[in-house]
C-alpha cells in the first residue's frame, strides 16, 4: 500500500479494496500518510465517492482506531439518537432522559457546533459545572446506574475520525456524503450501542438542502450500520425553518426544560415523541411505535424525564437548580428585536441563516478552535405560515458582546415574506431502516 | 481571501479571479496556507481545471515568487528549449551548445528526472565534476560570455513552484494540463528568456498520452508565453518509442557526444536539427527553419558545437576530456541482453516501461528524493517497424547495483513483436506558435 498510489486510483475513478482504505487510515493516524495526502485523498473522494465496500472500510478503520465500549454489562438493549444537525435542534437534551427513563440505556457521545449549527456539548456546557469530558469508565457506570449519560467524543473514541474530520474542516472537504457517514457510524458505533435512531436533517438549516441527497446519506448510514449487526433507523425531518423557538446554548437548555416540564413547542415536542418512540421499539420496551409515543408523552408530562436530567445533570457535575430555576443559565446582558420590513405571511425562512446570525453573535464557532458564548442566540417569534405586520418583530437578538449589526442583518434577510399563506412544511419526510431482524 | 473558500469555489466549479490564485500561492510560500490545503485545491484543479485567466494568475504568482533573471546585458534574443519529458530524451545536451555556436543564447534551467523519465541534470552530472548548482551571478556570466549555460532550478527561482510541484508529486496531482504550464512557463519566463521552443511529448512514453491533450497543454503554454509578450512555438513530437539508441544518464551523454561529433542516431540527429531552427528563426539568426536546419546541421559537422559543449562543461568544472574518451564517463559494471520471446516485426514499445526499467536498475527516481546511478540504463536495440528473429537482444541492460530482474521483464514486456510490418510512426506531429510578431 502506497498512499500515492491509492489516492491516484481513487482520482482516477477505481474502487478501493477495502482492506487498502483501512491501510491508509491507519498510516494517516500512525503519521506515515501525511496530512496533505489524506486531504488530496479527501477532495477525490468528494469528486470520485466511494462504494459501498470502500466506506465500510473507511468506517471500520476509524472505529477501531481507538476503544470500542463494551456495554455488555449493562441490562438491556443500548440506543443511541444522532441528528446530522440543524437550527434549533436541542432534541437530545429532552430526549435521552425521556428514553432512559422509560427504560431504554441511552449511552450518548455528542458533539460540539460549527458554523451554522449548535452541539449537544456546547449547550450542556451552559449549565453551570456541568462537564463532558467524563472518563469511559464513568461513562459506562453511569449509563448502568442511569440509564444514560451524555458525552463528548473522548481521546479514545474513534481517534482517526477526530484527525480526519478536523483536517476536512480546513480543506473543504466536510460535505460528502461516505465521508459524512462514516464519520457519524465510526463515533456511534464506538458507543457500545446495540441500535440507532438517525434524524436526517433536510432543508435550509440542514447540510443536505436536498432531500434526494439526505436520503442518500440516510441510506449509506442504515446500512453502514445494518453490516456491522445493529438496527438502524432513519427518520427524514425537515429543517426548513428553526426547530423550536430558540437558537443558542443557554437559550435551548431553556427550551429543552420546558419541554420536560410537559410543555414546550409543538414542533420539539413532536420531534422528541417520534425518535423517543423508535428507541423505545428498538430497545424492546415499546410494542410499536404508538405504544412508544404514549410512554414518551408520560414521560415528560409526569416529571419523570425531567427527575432523569436532574439526576444526569449532578453526575456529570452540573448545578440541577437550573431546571426548577431556569434563571441560573447564562443570560445575555441585552436584547434587540428585529422588526418585520412589511406586512405579510411568512413563506420561507433561511434556517442557516438564523444559525449562522446566532454564531456571529458568538453563539457557534466558524472555526473548530472557536469559543462559544453560551449567553447568546436568537429568539424566533415567527414560523412557516405566520402573519406578520410590518415593525413586530421577526426575532430578537440575545446580544452578548459582539456582532448584533450583522446577525441583526442576517437575521431580517432570512424570512421571506409573501402576500398569500403558504402551507406549513411537514415536519416527518421519510424512514428507512434496517438491520437485524 | 480565504483559503477554505477558494478550495471550496474551486471545488465547486466557481472561476476564482486570478488575483485570487495568485493571493492563495503567496499564502503557501508564505506559511499561511497550509500544504493540506494546497493539496485539497491542486486535486480540486484536477477535476475542475482552470480558466485561462486562472492559469495567468497562478503562473504569475509562482513567477514572481522568485527573481526574474534580468539577462538585457546580454546582447542578442535569448531563447531557450524545453520538453515535456520523455524517455532517451537527451535533446537538450547536443541542442543548447549547436544553439550557443550559431550565435543564439540559450539560458538553460533544467530539471531532475522523476519517474519514467530521464532528467538533463542527471545526464550532466554524470560527468564527472559537472556542476548544475551555480550562482545566479555565474549563469548571468556564462550566458553572456559562452552564449549558454546549463543549470538548475535555484532557490531563487520560482521556489512557489518548487514547493507546489513537491507537494504535487506526493498527492497525485502531477497529470494536470494548468498545473503542468503553469509549473514550466513560471520557470523558464523567470530564466530571462525572449523566446522559447517547446517540445511537447505524445505517446507512450510521455505524460500526454493522447494528441489531444498534447494539444491543449501545448496551446496553454504557448498562450501563457504569448500573454507575457513572449514569442512561444510548440512542437508536438513522437514519443511512441524511446529516443535513440540509449536510456541513462552516462549513456545518453555518450550518445549525444555523437550527435555533436557528427553521428548519432538518426531521430536525435532530426530532432536536434529541428528544434535547433526553431530557436535560430525564433532568435533572428536564421531566415527561416531551412536555413536555421542547415546552420544546425553544419555546426554538428563542423565542431563547433563540440567545441561549445566542451567549453560549457569547463566553465561548468566538468572534464572536459570525456569528448574526447567516453571511457572518462561512468560505466556500469556489466550488461545483459534482454533476448526477444519470438520472430517477428516491432509491432510497438511501451516507451514509459523502458524508463521504468531504467529506474529500476537505478537510472532513475521513484521519488523526488532518491538518488541516481549515473552508470546504468538501456541500450535499445530495436525500433517500430525492425525485424528480429526469437532470442536475438532487444535490449540489453547496463546493470549497476539493484534491479536487473525487474528491469528485465518490464523491458522485454515493452515490446510487442507482430507478424507484419507495421509503418514507422511519424516524429513530428504538430507545430503552435504565439506571441508578438
Amino acid at each position: 500500500m502506497r498512499a500515492y498510489d491509492l489516492i491516484k486510483q481513487k482520482r482516477d475513478g477505481s474502487v478501493l479494496r477495502s482492506e487498502d482504505v483501512r491501510a491508509l487510515v491507519d498510516g494517516y493516524v500512525a503519521g506515515t500518510v501525511a496530512d496533505y495526502q489524506m486531504a488530496a485523498f479527501a477532495m477525490a473522494v468528494f469528486f470520485r465517492g466511494m462504494s459501498r465496500d470502500e466506506t465500510v472500510g473507511l468506517t471500520q478503520a476509524m472505529l477501531h482506531s481507538g476503544i470500542v465500549v463494551d456495554l455488555s454489562e449493562v441490562p438491556g438493549i443500548k440506543v443511541d439518537k444522532h441528528s446530522t444537525g440543524g437550527v434549533g435542534d436541542k432534541i437530545s437534551l429532552p430526549l435521552a432522559p425521556a428514553v432512559a427513563a422509560c427504560g431504554v440505556p441511552v449511552p450518548m457521545v455528542s458533539g460540539r457546533g460549527l458554523g451554522h449549527t449548535g452541539g449537544t456539548l456546547d449547550k450542556l456546557e451552559s449549565i453551570p459545572g456541568f462537564t463532558v469530558d467524563l472518563p469511559l469508565a464513568d461513562y459506562r457506570r453511569l449509563v448502568r446506574e442511569l440509564g444514560c449519560c451524555l458525552i463528548g467524543q473522548t481521546k479514545e473514541i474513534a481517534p482517526a475520525d477526530k484527525k480526519l474530520y478536523a483536517l476536512r474542516d480546513v480543506t473543504a472537504t466536510v460535505d460528502c456524503v461516505p465521508l459524512i457517514a462514516s464519520s457519524i457510524m465510526s463515533k456511534k458505533l464506538a458507543e457500545g450501542i446495540d441500535a440507532l435512531v438517525l434524524d436526517v436533517k433536510v432543508g435550509s438549516g440542514a447540510f443536505m438542502k436536498q432531500r434526494s441527497d439526505a436520503v442518500v446519506l440516510a441510506r449509506t448510514m442504515v446500512e453502514l450500520g445494518a453490516g456491522m449487526g445493529k438496527r438502524v433507523v432513519a427518520r427524514l425531518t425537515s429543517m426548513e425553518q428553526p426547530l423550536g423557538a430558540l437558537v443558542g446554548n443557554a437559550l435551548e437548555v431553556r427550551e429543552s426544560i420546558e419541554v420536560l416540564r410537559g410543555g414546550g413547542p409543538p414542533d420539539i415536542v413532536e420531534l422528541t415523541v417520534e425518535l423517543g418512540a423508535e428507541m423505545l421499539v428498538l430497545g424492546q420496551v415499546a410494542n410499536d411505535l404508538d405504544d412508544g409515543r404514549a410512554r414518551i408523552t408520560t414521560s415528560l408530562r409526569d416529571g419523570s424525564a425531567l427527575e432523569r436530567f436532574g439526576r444526569i445533570i449532578e453526575a456529570q457535575r452540573g448545578d440541577r437548580r437550573v431546571l426548577d430555576d431556569p434563571r441560573r443559565l447564562p443570560t445575555a446582558p441585552r436584547t434587540q428585536p428585529v422588526p418585520a420590513p412589511r406586512t405579510g405571511f411568512i413563506g420561507a425562512v433561511d434556517a442557516e441563516a438564523v444559525g449562522v446570525a446566532s454564531m456571529l453573535l458568538g453563539g457557534g464557532r466558524q472555526r473548530a478552535a472557536d469559543t462559544v458564548d453560551p449567553r447568546v442566540g436568537i429568539e424566533v417569534h415567527k414560523r412557516i405560515g405566520d402573519r406578520v405586520e410590518a415593525g413586530e418583530p421577526l426575532v430578537t437578538l440575545h446580544v452578548g458582546d459582539v456582532g448584533v449589526e450583522a446577525a441583526a442583518a442576517r437575521a431580517r434577510d432570512a424570512f421571506r415574506i409573501d402576500d398569500a399563506r403558504p402551507p406549513a412544511p411537514a415536519l416527518f419526510l421519510e424512514r428507512l431502516s434496517g438491520g437485524p431482524a
